[in-house]
Order: structure tokens, then C-alpha cells, then sequence
């Protein structure tokens, strides 16, 4: 049955159906999450040699250098090296931070912020409005840095091969907008990849703010979920060829490739900015982990190494998010309920406009916590109440799939209740 | 023969034998340093376990968390435990951040510049004008900070009681003037450990700035030289009884206990501090690295752990400071130069007014390198010329003994070129 084109009255025997199974579920006082893109503890496990590689006092040397002291601002070479290989970079664009590559992008932000960027422009903080570029749905965590700044955000529209460049180029012909956030790989949540052509205008921008910046989190970039391990325009190379390397901060990090609370971190930028990053960032730390630098470099040998390793994390979410996607086809055709078959990342996408808060609150009741309905929007509010995050990894598969069941029977319910207006 | 009192003879004399002593020590082509309080290869090797405390996967769980996926924005409870007993203070008066407490009083003068502080004060950067006391000699970063952000620093003299009490009291009368750096005990440069009446003051002060912070820098509160462990007051006690208790900032690390480039660093602070800085906080950072926490808490056990891993550290640098201070007794009597035999700390501050960056310079061709003449001062401009940071940590003995040859030799010199005019 379509419940977009059904009769009250059959609208009303799925309801009684429906609120049935889901008191059912109520009555079970479960407790499952699908709300944040943690890996499990299968995953984590991977990682195990990652904790003892680094085991000695001799082992504390590398590249001539006593990991254990003081030093090393931008990292050790061999770590600069791993991710260079990685992202396709120079190990001289590449700053190795320290577990999070969320604190390396609020820091570059608020150094914008205060002192202004690498070419001494006006410090954002002493601008009457400054603007910022949200593509949505988004990552909630970079929404939150432009909120408490207390910039504007601006939503843009994603579709499967990312922003809605004509908006993009449109907008940033107003001088207060000053950047943008990314996710050009496996986007969070939609997992979407960002085209050539996406990746070519973003390259090519000539906003109309000299000090306009891209922070491109390429936090997803070797987090394949299928054999089509999908390559991207290198945004660097795309800007060389219109002098707008300055425009651009990538970021990446080893937190769903090792150790979320104990990775390494590292942002990517052009010469000129590395150069204006050193002589700020020398003010706040004398330098990030080197042992745990090590331990990574020499858990992985290279960038074969990494890309080996997730394989296994790959064996482990593929089936996952099949079953999620298996359970939404299953049960929830004809309710206008649209998501995305995510070939990378940590998230499936799932709409259904006028039912995301419904459903969130359906769910919650039922004790499985979902991210907050709206959080894929800036200031968590989403005009249409349509988007969720799912998020498959951490729960186990037999509590996943418990999971999934109170998703589609919460989905479907709210899905009739408003059907029935 | 006392420099001062001599005549041009006789220091015309002295000058050709100490030419040609320094004459000799540029031939040998050195290569010393004695310039940053880094521990010495031998200091680090004594944490050694630290490397393989935590080792399967099994060990990464710790108070119920698995340390190695995300969150834990203030630390975990065992660390804040241990760091709460050996500061004297509540476990949710701690928070833990990364390998350094330089970032964390970077990031908290930061949160005041951009946010204000906890009792929502106009942000610093909205001020015309911020001014900042600043006890010298001092330390370097401390000042730095300041210079970052355009504050106006104001020099208050130290003695071996602590800053001038009497000039800190008259100084916040200022409005403009917001806060104070503190090194309490075993200060950086000069050993100096604040006395009781000190400590009294400033938790007594009653600034004309309603968001005035003492920015209390903890940094050595278990690093003692003798057998004698002073112990200070408990500022945040101290300043309970006045209602100061949000003025203060207290920060600490194993840095100087474990590894500089790998510990574990806190900042301690009242309720009211804690509850503004998590809220900020929790934008910029999901939580430090855990595994690296829970390795310190199994280490050390306690803070008797602590301080008994400290009397190890006190066995390889006790003889180290007593070389430095015997060289100095035997080669610089009668010369005007002063210094302090410190019982604690990573330094020995050394005067001689008027010839420091002649040292400094002379140091330098022969091979020795040295802190920075005018480094302990704000904006690196010491009036009296007077000052330089002797760092005997690092060098192994032997080459210390070289490098103070070198020292004594170069002073010298500079206090028969000076008398000389």
C-alpha cells in the first residue's frame, strides 16, 4: 500500500497495526543507539598492535628525534609522509595535530577569527557580519563552531554530486560570506561525492571576500564500504591553475582509521598558509604526540599499509549498513521516506519531510536514540523536518537489527499520522 | 680580585687571559646547549612502563569506557583522580586536555579574549585597551601569549617570596589591567617559591576589573631538588574565603614527570569556570586522547606513585644544578653577578646587569647555546640587561661541566669588558 494515496479508513487499520508493534516495542525497554558515527569495538580491535608497536626506550627515536621530548610543531617527517602519500600532498603542506581534526579546523577558524588569514586581511571578529556557506544535510559539529562565532549560516543544497554550485557562485558575490564547509568524499550524512565539476568550480571561485575559505574535511577519504574504492579531484592541483591554493584547508584524520580518541589528526595547506599556521600555532604548542605520530607510522609502514587496514573495517560496516538499507527497502516503500545507498562513509541520509521530529521522539520513547532530528541543519533547524542521520557502525549487528525494526515501525507511524493530517 | 674595585691594569690583564681562554674554547669547535628545560635521555628512560601499560585490548577499557572511541571532554574519572590528589583539589575541579598545558592557558585566554569569561564579561577583544601583569623574570610563553593578542604587559619585579604584592595591589587598581601570570612554586627562572602572604594576597585581591585572572601555572608542583618538598598554600582555599574563587586558573602537566612531548596535562578551576570552559569547549574538541590518560593512572597508581617516580628525577638533576651552582660560587665571585640556588624547578636564573646579551653573544660564537638574553622579560626587553635562564637539565654531566666553563669564561669576560667601559 501506498500510504500517500490511501483511504482514512485504510490509514487507520495501519495505525492501530502500527501503534500495536510499536507498543510491543515500548514494553521491551531497549536500549539502542544509532546516533553517532562511532566505530565498534570489532573495529577497534583492528587496531590492537597500534598500542604496543612503540614499546621501548630505543623505539622512541625516529627521523633523529626523541619522541619522548619536547618538540616537533608540525610533526615528525615520517608522519608528514604518511599523510602527504595519502592525500596526495607534500609532507611540507601537511601539520600533524594532535587526536582531532575537529580541533584542528576550530582552531584555524578561530585564527581567522583574531588575527586574520595568511595574506593579512581584516580579522573576521572585527567585521560587522560575516557569512558562512552550510551544505546540507551537514556535520553538526561544523555547524556549531560558526554558531557560537556568531556567523551566519547560510544552507546550501547537497545532491548526490554535492553543493549546488550555481548557489555557491551566486552567494559568494557577497563580501560578508567568507567560506564554506566541506565534506567532499562519502559526505556526512548524505555520502555524497562531490563530481569533477563540483570539485573544478569550487577550485575556480572568485568570491568576492579575498579572504573566502574552503575547509575541506576529507574526513572520509579512504573509508570505502564497497570494492569501488572512489578518487577524487585533488582540490589543490584543481587550484594551482587559478592561484587559489590560499583559499583552501584540508583535513583529515586516523580517528575511524585507528582510534577515534587516540588518532592523529592533520590539516593540508598551501605554502603560504602553512607558514602563517606555524607562526600562530607556535604561540599555543610546542608540539602534538610524536609517540603516538610513531606508533601510527610504524603501524602502517605506508599508505598501502592504510589502505590494507580498511579493508577489515570495511568487512565489518558493509554488512551493516546492507542490513539498514535492506530493512528501509523492506518496510518502507510507499511512505515518501527517500534515502542514499552511501558507498563510503559512516552514514545513510533518511528523509521524510514533516516526520523527522516525529519520528526522532517515536524512537526515543521506544529507547533508541537517534541524532536529534534537525542537527544535519544549521542551528538544528531543517525547514522541511525531513532529515535523519542514521548512523550503523556501533551497535552490534543482532542489536542493529533490533535497531532498524523500532526505526521503520517509528518511520511508518509517523509517516501515517500524517498522512492523516 | 673583585672586578668592581680593580684598576685598568689589572683589568686590561685579566681581559687577555679570558680572551685567550675564550680563545680556546671557539677552537674546539663545541656544541652545547643549555638554552630550553628539556629532561635529559636518562629522566625519560625512567618512564619506560609508561610505553606498555596499556598493551591488549582488554586494557583499553578503564571506569567503564572504552578509551579508545570517542568523547570524554573533561578526562576520565581515574585521571581527574589522580591529578585532584596530587594538586589538593575535587576531581570535577579537574579537567584534562592534550600533552600540554600551554595550550590549555592558550586556549583559556583565548575563550576569554573571543567569549569573555564565566560571568559573561565584555570579551577582552572588545576592549580598547587590556593590560597584563607579567612577574619577571619570567617565562617566555607566558609572555608570548600575551604579545599574540596586542595586550599591553606590565613588568612586576619578583623576589624569592614571589612578585611585589604591594605593586600587584596598587597595578589592579587599573580596570584595563586583566590578569597575572603566576609560576608559584620553583618559579621559571628563578626557583622562587611564593610565601604564604603571597599566596594570601592574591587570593585577597580585590582588582577593579570584575574578570581580572590569575593565570597560576603549577608547572613544577612536584619537581623538587632536595629533600625538603615545600609545599604551598592552597590558592584556590585561600581564595574560597573571599569569594575569588572564579579569579583563578590553575594549571599542571607531566610533562617534567613523564614525557614533555607525550604526558598529560590539566587545568583546574572553580564550578563556575568549569561548567563556561565545557560549554566552550565542547565545540572545539569531542575529548583528549584517553588511552594516553588511562597509561599515567596505571603508571603511577597515585599521587604517592608520583612523587615517588619525582625522587628519580631529583637523583639525576640534583647533581646537575649543584655542578652549575659550584662553577658559578668558584668562577664569578667579585665579578656583580648574583643568582638563586633553586630547590626545585628546571632553572637557575642568573644576573649580572648590563652584560647579559654580551654573554648571550659570547656564548653563542663559542658554541654554547643559551636562552635568549631579554627572553624572561615581556616582548623579550629586559631594562637592566641584567638576566639569563641557565637550563642544566638536558646535558649530559660532562657536557654541562664544558658548557659552564664556557658560561663562567663568557661572563666573565663580559664584567671585565663592562668595567673597562
Amino acid at each position: 500500500m501506498d500510504i500517500r494515496n490511501a483511504s482514512k479508513e485504510e490509514l487507520l487499520t495501519l495505525k492501530a497495526e502500527l501503534t500495536a508493534q510499536y507498543d510491543e516495542c515500548c514494553a521491551k525497554n531497549l536500549k539502542l543507539n544509532m546516533a553517532r558515527g562511532k566505530p565498534g569495538a570489532d573495529q577497534l580491535d583492528l587496531s590492537k598492535d597500534l598500542l604496543t608497536v612503540i614499546a621501548t626506550n630505543e623505539d622512541t627515536v625516529m627521523d633523529g628525534t626523541d619522541l619522548r621530548n619536547y618538540g616537533g610543531l608540525d610533526g615528525i617527517p615520517s608522519c608528514k609522509a604518511l599523510f602527504a602519500e595519502l592525500l596526495g600532498t607534500k609532507p611540507e603542506n601537511v601539520l600533524i595535530g594532535g587526536n582531532a581534526s575537529l580541533t584542528m579546523m576550530y582552531d584555524n577558524m578561530m585564527r581567522l577569527w583574531v588575527f586574520g588569514d595568511c595574506n593579512g586581511s581584516t580579522p573576521w571578529s572585527k567585521l560587522e557580519k560575516v557569512k558562512f556557506l552550510c551544505p546540507v544535510p551537514g556535520y553538526d559539529r561544523h555547524f556549531s563552531i560558526c554558531q557560537q562565532l556568531g556567523m551566519e549560516m547560510i544552507p546550501v543544497p547537497m545532491d548526490d554530486n554535492g553543493p549546488d554550485m550555481n548557489m555557491v557562485e551566486e552567494l559568494v558575490k557577497d563580501e560578508a560570506v567568507k567560506g564554506i564547509w566541506c565534506v567532499p568524499k562519502y559526505s556526512n550524512p548524505s555520502g555524497a561525492v562531490y563530481s569533477d565539476e563540483v570539485i573544478q568550480r569550487f577550485a575556480a571561485l572568485k568570491p568576492a571576500a579575498k579572504d573566502f575559505k574552503i575547509m575541506w574535511d576529507n574526513a572520509y577519504v579512504v573509508h570505502h564500504l564497497t570494492d569501488e574504492e572512489i578518487e577524487i579531484l585533488d582540490i589543490f592541483e584543481e587550484a594551482k591553475k587559478h592561484g587559489n591554493e590560499d583559499m583552501i584547508f584540508m583535513f583529515a584524520s586516523t580517528s575511524k582509521i585507528t582510534y577515534p580518541g587516540a588518532g592523529v589528526a592533520c590539516m593540508v595547506a598551501s605554502e603560504n598558509n602553512m607558514k602563517w599556521t606555524k607562526k600562530l600555532l607556535g604561540v599555543q604548542a610546542i608540539g602534538p604526540d610524536k609517540i603516538n605520530q610513531a606508533r601510527h607510522v610504524k603501524f602502517f609502514g605506508n599508505a598501502a599499509g592504510v589502505k590494507e587496514h580498511m579493508k577489515k573495517h570495511a568487512a565489518i560496516l558493509a554488512p551493516k549498513f546492507q542490513m539498514v538499507l535492506d530493512m528501509l527497502e523492506q518496510n518502507l516503500q510507499g511512505t515518501g521516506a527517500t534515502w542514499l545507498a552511501a558507498k563510503g562513509g559512516y552514514f545513510i541520509s533518511f528523509d521524510l519531510p514533516g516526520c523527522a521530529t516525529r519520528i526522532f521522539e517515536l524512537c526515543k520513547n521506544a529507547g533508541l536514540v537517534m541524532t536529534d532530528a534537525g542537527a544535519t541543519w544549521p542551528y538544528g533547524k531543517d525547514p522541511q523536518d525531513s532529515n535523519l542521520r542514521i548512523a550503523p557502525s556501533l551497535p552490534p549487528v543482532s542489536e542493529l537489527k533490533d535497531a532498524m525494526e523500532v526505526f521503520c515501525i517509528c518511520a511508518k507511524l509517523a509517516a501515517v499520522e500524517k498522512a492523516l493530517g
